[in-house]
Formats: structure tokens, C-alpha cells, sequence
């Protein structure tokens, strides 16, 4: 199952989610806009899984954490404490002949312009990538609000009020999953880089003198999540962060990679942010944002590691990682390519398909669909009567089905079905009675 | 465990919120801005598991149903077509004295203006309640986009892909979770109304003779949700809309209604649409989005059920319902007012808490943490070991919690912990190694 990158890899993913329901154009019968994503009935619970999982990981089993849900929409000052308002932009330059925008840092020098020659360009002046709204119903400067480009400060706004509600002691993390939206000049490359998109994020709040053990600390296990759900360890690795490329406030940050098919791309960053977020937004806000430690009896800004990681393009590695060519042989005995996702069964969006052996026949069919709404039940199940049922297996090979149960005259007889593995194409004969359990082992779950 | 609607219900509920961190004012530290809320440890958890039974219910347990996420930037196209760039306003009126703005059909004739007297009030006019904002580098008309403020509409414009990828046949609804926001001029109670919002709706594609039986299953569906999810049948009402009331497309509404505490408000209006809304969406796009039936050879456009429940306003009344004052004795034998939060079980954001009968004792605290860790893997659960155990077991009641387990010096012993119930306020002597199917049991889970 190892593969190369593919030159045309990437053109096949797209293809395939625009195809199978995991992810469509935005608006696609209006000519679709701006590389905005929709995602389709597979990929909403790919996305979904994968946020479960990470909720999962990083809440409910962890005796440090806890959640927060804080809204798109925040006061002003928020982003002013933040620097967003004065800092968070690209270079942006004109070109007087063609009338057209361009990122400074990504125009060839040898571009040329399409009103004739070279372009004719301004000086650069920075464009602000936070989008802007006016809220209430007076249009002036003090409704305007922006979208959150960064879920982030919503959670540093709640420290006091997690801290003190929850009665946490340091060390403690609050996590959020939610959408950001920023006005990218070029997003671009499919789900990686859009304008509207989905974070999951950690503030991770320490004593100053932990900081360092904390910051490792998340660093391994964030690198271990991917691998835990099926991220081959040659497509991913830590990249740590050269010192120029530091904020000025920030003690370390490594990356999390994936080597997606143009290249190694961020999943995830994981930064020590110091006390800088913290304090910036007690001096805003005129609020106390310290710590009385019970221990120590002293007051102090915890500092902060923030593990950020990207909900959209984690689903894309994850996908790009399981896809797979191999080559099996089709019911007429011919070899023929066979498309399979290698989705970890986590994160698989359809756990079982329930097929009966024959269309028409009605036995098969009733005993299929009683079969299909008991499964329904504990896991995420698909039914399909449509096709020989060697076609019916490449179709949920195609979008990584684990388990292919079929229904046929013996299950009538003797109360077996067949349970066909998406990975090994093996079967095995599994009496009715044991599928949950036999199920729950082949999905992983506990 | 009958409750009469209280006066400060409302009070009491928004404090509790608070205090033990299910919901916080937005950008509190700032002074929080016009009606916005942040989701706290508890809350975030509450409303997860809200919209997860919704999910499960609606998509994983049925065969006739898929999910979607559609982008919340949508092409403004889809805004005509829907209507709401035409006719979703309000009516507004400014006073030329004091400069303030007010909903006119909520103004009363008595008010008094701020700048003395009468209000002198301009004519009405309709406000349009979408966010507007700029997308892309170059702000002129043709980048303006909306906020949506339906997710409704993301599933009209993806009919015909969902319908094509996922091979579905009448009848079959696209459900979908997601943000929505509107402009409200008068955003209020609590998490009731808010400008920043979220939905849970689904579409549901039928043949226009089936509309009707269609219709009729959805609304007694959607109203048992409700209900099994624990509110109580007093206080949750189906109210048909009359005629006057529908818009003119629609054929028949119904709403489900909670009894808030300042009177019946609604959780969801499941409506039947016609073909309003894919023929707006075939015109304007110029896209066919009929349908053709196999079984009878005809192309149609199918007919739409909607049920449209509010994620924020739902998990309210689960919140108020669940609310509940009694009496209990207290350590030192005296009456004391116990609040109790008789949340379902698969609703309530902590299931389980882990309580060492004492703090500073290491086996009872080394046994407990193990405990906490090993159920983690399975529950919602939280630990603590400050105060006495009475004490503990008000403050998870308090939260909904339903069971409070004890490690005493007896666990040491025997291996087995006390499981005290939240409504009964019983206690069972469980052995360790049967507690996860006692609690499943007790929680509900299958």
C-alpha cells in the first residue's frame, strides 16, 4: 500500500470528492464562488468524525482540558488587543494599465500584463485580511464588526471566566472548534486554503516554568493524533520553526506536515506564545487576566501553548493519505484497477454497507433492511441493492467502507452473512448474532 | 418534580449559566457586545450533545436521509432567488429628535422620546436584515456577498449533486447543522434570539401526492424528539399555523412551541414548501433541478418538507425544562433548596464525576484518578475533590450530572465504589468491574 506521490494525484482526489458526495463546488449550479467548498453527504461525516476524534483526544479524555464555543462575532477591541486591526495583512500592489490586484511576494517579475507589456504597478500598500460587517441597524463606525479570522482570541477573552466557572488549576487548556474566516488575495489548492474555513485550537495555560515541558509535551502528542488515525509517518514530520521566522513574542513553534501532492503543506502549528495574548488583552480591557496560585501564593500571567490546527485540511491529508491504486480481478477474471481509500475506520464516513446478494428477490431484500436499520443503531451503515456485487464492493472501496456485509441465501438458512474487509478483500462467514462485537473489533471501537 | 413557571425563572436560569459556565456574555471583558454569547466547558458539551442526537436521529438511524455542510458564503444569486434580498427586512422608523432607530411594529404609541415629548418618526421603512460584507480585493458590487441567513438554502442548491452522487430516490432529506446570522434589531432573550445563530434543518425531497403524509410524519417526529429527549409534554405544544400566516407558497405549517418562562416560544417550524423553492432556484440559475422517477418515467420537481429547529434555543429549553428547585437535608440534619438540572442522560455535559470520599489522601485520590481515566474512554466525566461529599454532590446536581461515584476506603478493600443517582438521590454499592454496563445502563446508552 505504499505509493508515490502522483503527478495527477491531487486532479484525482477532487475529482473523486466532486464525484462520490465529499466535496463540492460552492454554489456550484450558480458558477460556484471564489474557492468556496461545500461539503456533500461523505465528506460532512468524514469532517464530522474527524472533529469527534479530536474532541475526543483533546476534551473528553484528557483531565486538563476542557471546551468552549465562543462566538464568529466579538467586540472590536478584541482584534485591536490582538493586532489584527493593525497588523494582520499582505502586500498588496495595482497595475495602472489592467486595473487588476495583485500579492505583492507571489507577481513574477516576468509577468506580463494583459492590457500589453509589462505592468504598470503602484507602490505596495497592505490589504487587511479580516472581513467586515456592520452590525445593528446605524451604519457607522462604531457597529462594524469583523468575522473572526482566527478562533483563537475567543478563547483568550474566556480565560478568567473558564478559569474561575470551572475552578481549574494551572496547568489547564480550554479547546474550540469552529469556522475563521480571512479574505485571502489567492486561496487556493482546493480545501487547504479557503477564505472561510474551520479551526481546531488549544490554549494550553502554564506556569512560565512549565512552559517548555508543556510545549514539547503537545507537540508529541499532536504529531501522534495523525499517526493514530492512519497518517503513514513518511508523509508527516515536525518542522521547527527558524528564529527569523518567529513572532517577536513566540519562545518556539514547530509545524506539523503533511506531504500533500504539491508539497509539504501545515496541518497544525504548535507555538509557545509566552504571556503576550494574555497581556495584551488585560492592557485592552483594563481586566485582571491573572492567576493566584494556591501553591505559591503568587500572582501570575500563565503562559500559553497553542496547538492550531486546520479542520479542512486535515480532512484532505487525511484523504490524500488513503487513497490508493491497486489492482484486483473483476468477476469476468480480467485485472483491473481498483480505487480504495485506506480510511482509518474512525474516520471512515460509512462504517458498513449492507448488501443483499439480489436485487429482486425479496427474502434477501427484507432481511437486508432489517439488517441495515439494526446496524444503523451503533454504527454509520450504508445500504445498496444496485450492481453485481463485486461492482457494489469497488464503489465502497472507492470511499473507504471498512465492512461489506452481504446478505444471501445461507443468511436465510442459517442466520450467517458474509463480511468482506475493504483492505485485505478477505471474507469472513459471521453469525448475526455476533456481527456487533465482531464489528466493533474490526472498527477500532472500544 | 412538577414545576410552575416561575417569575425569575428566566433570572435564574441566566445566572446559572454563568456561574457554573454553560454560557458567558460575548467579549465579556470588553463589555460584551449587542446579544452575543460564548458557549462555556459546560455549555459547548450540551449543545454538542444536543446536535449529536439530532444528527443520530436524523441521519445515522434513518435510511431516506444524508447530511451536508454548505460553505456560509454563498453566491449572492442565491439570495434573489430565495427572495431575501427583495423582502427580508423588517419595518424601521428613525426619530428626527432623539436620532434613535426602532422597529416600528414593536414601538409603542406611548413611548416618550429621550430628547423630551413625542417621538418625531420618518416614515416607515423595510430593513434588510442580512450581513453584508466584501469578498476578494476589489470592493465594488460585484463582491458583495451575504452572511446566510438560512443554511436552508445550501441545501436547494446542492439537490441535484447530492441527489446524482449519492444515487438517492424519492423520498430523501439532506440534513444539515450550521451558522446562520441575521440582523435583528432587536436581538433578546438570552440565547433565545440572537444575531449569530445556529440551525438544524432538513430538507426533505418528496413527490408532490406523497407532500402530504410526508408532511404529517415529520411534524410527529420532530415534536418526539423533544419529548424523548426528556421536556415534558405540559410545556411543549404543536401549533398549526393559519392561513394567514403562511407565506404564499407554502401549504401548511406547523410549529413545535416550548413553554419559556415568559411564554410559549418556538423550537422549530416544520413546513410544507411545494416546489417553491427548487423552481425559484432551476429559474435563476437556469439549471434543471427536476427529478426524474424511474418507477413512472415523468420528470417532476419534487416537494419540500422543512423542519428548521434553532441548535441555541433548543439546547435553552432542554436547560429550562431540565431546572428544578427541591428540598434535601443537608450534613448538619437542616432543610436545604436543592437545584437540580434533571437533564437527559445523553444530554447532560458531564455524565459521570469521580469523587475520592477525601482529598488529601493518597490511595482514595490515586484510586480515583485511575477510575476517572479508565471511564473517560467511554463518558462525559469530571473529577473533584474539594469539599465534603455532600457538598460535591449539590454542585454536580446543580450541572445535571447523573451519577456521582465515591471511591472510599472500602474501594480499596473490595473493589467497589458508591453510584449516587441524581434524581432519586439513591446510592447503589457497584462493583468496579460492572460499572461501565451499570452506567450504561443508567445512562442510556446502548
Amino acid at each position: 500500500m505504499k505509493k508515490k506521490v502522483q503527478e495527477d494525484l491531487f486532479d484525482k482526489i477532487v475529482s473523486l470528492c466532486k464525484r462520490r458526495g465529499f466535496v463540492y463546488p460552492g454554489s456550484d449550479i450558480y458558477g460556484g464562488l471564489a474557492n468556496c467548498w461545500d461539503y456533500g453527504p461523505l465528506g460532512v461525516q468524514l469532517k464530522k468524525n474527524v472533529k469527534d476524534m479530536w474532541w475526543r483526544t483533546n476534551v473528553q479524555e484528557r483531565s486538563d482540558m476542557v471546551g468552549l464555543d465562543a462566538a464568529i462575532f466579538m467586540h472590536p477591541r478584541t482584534w485591536e488587543a490582538s493586532g489584527h486591526v493593525q497588523a494582520f495583512s499582505d502586500p498588496l500592489v495595482d497595475c495602472r494599465k489592467c486595473k487588476q490586484r495583485f500579492r505583492a511576494d507571489e507577481l513574477s517579475p516576468e509577468a506580463e500584463c494583459p492590457a500589453g507589456g509589462h505592468h504598470d504597478l503602484t507602490e505596495v500598500r497592505q490589504f487587511n485580511l479580516m472581513f467586515e460587517t456592520q452590525m445593528g441597524v446605524v451604519q457607522n463606525e462604531t457597529s462594524r464588526v469583523y468575522l473572526r479570522p482566527e478562533t483563537a482570541q475567543g478563547i483568550f477573552v474566556n480565560f478568567a471566566n473558564v478559569q474561575s466557572t470551572s475552578r481549574r488549576k494551572l496547568p489547564f487548556g480550554i479547546a474550540q472548534i469552529g469556522k475563521s474566516f480571512r479574505n485571502e488575495i489567492t486561496p487556493r489548492r482546493f480545501i487547504f486554503r479557503t477564505r472561510e474555513f474551520e479551526q481546531m485550537e488549544i490554549e494550553y495555560f502554564v506556569h512560565p516554568e512549565k512552559s517548555e515541558e508543556a510545549f514539547n509535551g503537545w507537540v508529541q502528542s499532536r504529531y501522534a493524533w495523525y499517526k493514530q488515525l492512519g497518517i503513514r509517518e513518511e508523509n508527516l514530520r515536525l518542522r521547527e520553526h527558524e528564529p527569523q521566522e518567529l513572532a517577536h513574542y513566540a519562545k518556539g513553534c514547530f509545524d506539523v506536515e503533511y506531504l500533500f501532492p504539491w508539497g509539504w503543506g501545515e496541518l497544525e502549528g504548535i507555538a509557545n506564545r509566552t504571556d503576550f495574548d494574555l497581556k495584551r488583552h488585560a492592557e485592552y480591557s483594563g481586566k485582571s487576566l491573572e492567576y493566584f496560585d494556591p501553591d505559591t501564593n503568587e500572582h501570575i500571567t500563565p503562559w500559553v501553548i497553542e496547538p492550531s490546527g486546520g479542520v479542512d485540511r486535515a480532512t484532505f491529508a487525511f484523504l490524500v493519505d488513503a487513497y490508493d491504486e491497486d489492482t484486483a480481478i473483476s468477476a469476468k477474471g480480467q485485472e483491473e484497477v481498483r480505487v480504495v481509500l485506506h480510511l482509518h475506520p474512525r474516520l471512515a464516513p460509512i462504517q458498513v454497507a449492507v448488501l443483499p446478494l439480489l436485487k429482486n428477490k425479496e427474502p434477501l431484500v427484507v432481511k437486508a433492511r432489517e439488517l441495515e436499520m439494526e446496524l444503523r443503531k451503533h454504527f454509520l451503515v450504508d445500504y445498496d441493492e444496485r450492481g453485481q456485487i463485486g461492482k457494489r464492493y469497488r464503489r465502497y472501496d472507492e470511499i473507504g467502507t471498512p465492512c461489506c456485509i452481504t446478505v444471501d441465501f445461507d443468511t436465510l438458512e442459517d442466520g450467517t452473512v458474509t463480511v468482506r474487509d475493504r483492505d485485505s478483500m478477505a471474507q469472513d462467514r459471521v453469525a448475526i448474532d455476533q456481527l456487533r462485537s465482531y464489528l466493533n473489533e474490526k472498527l477500532l471501537i472500544d
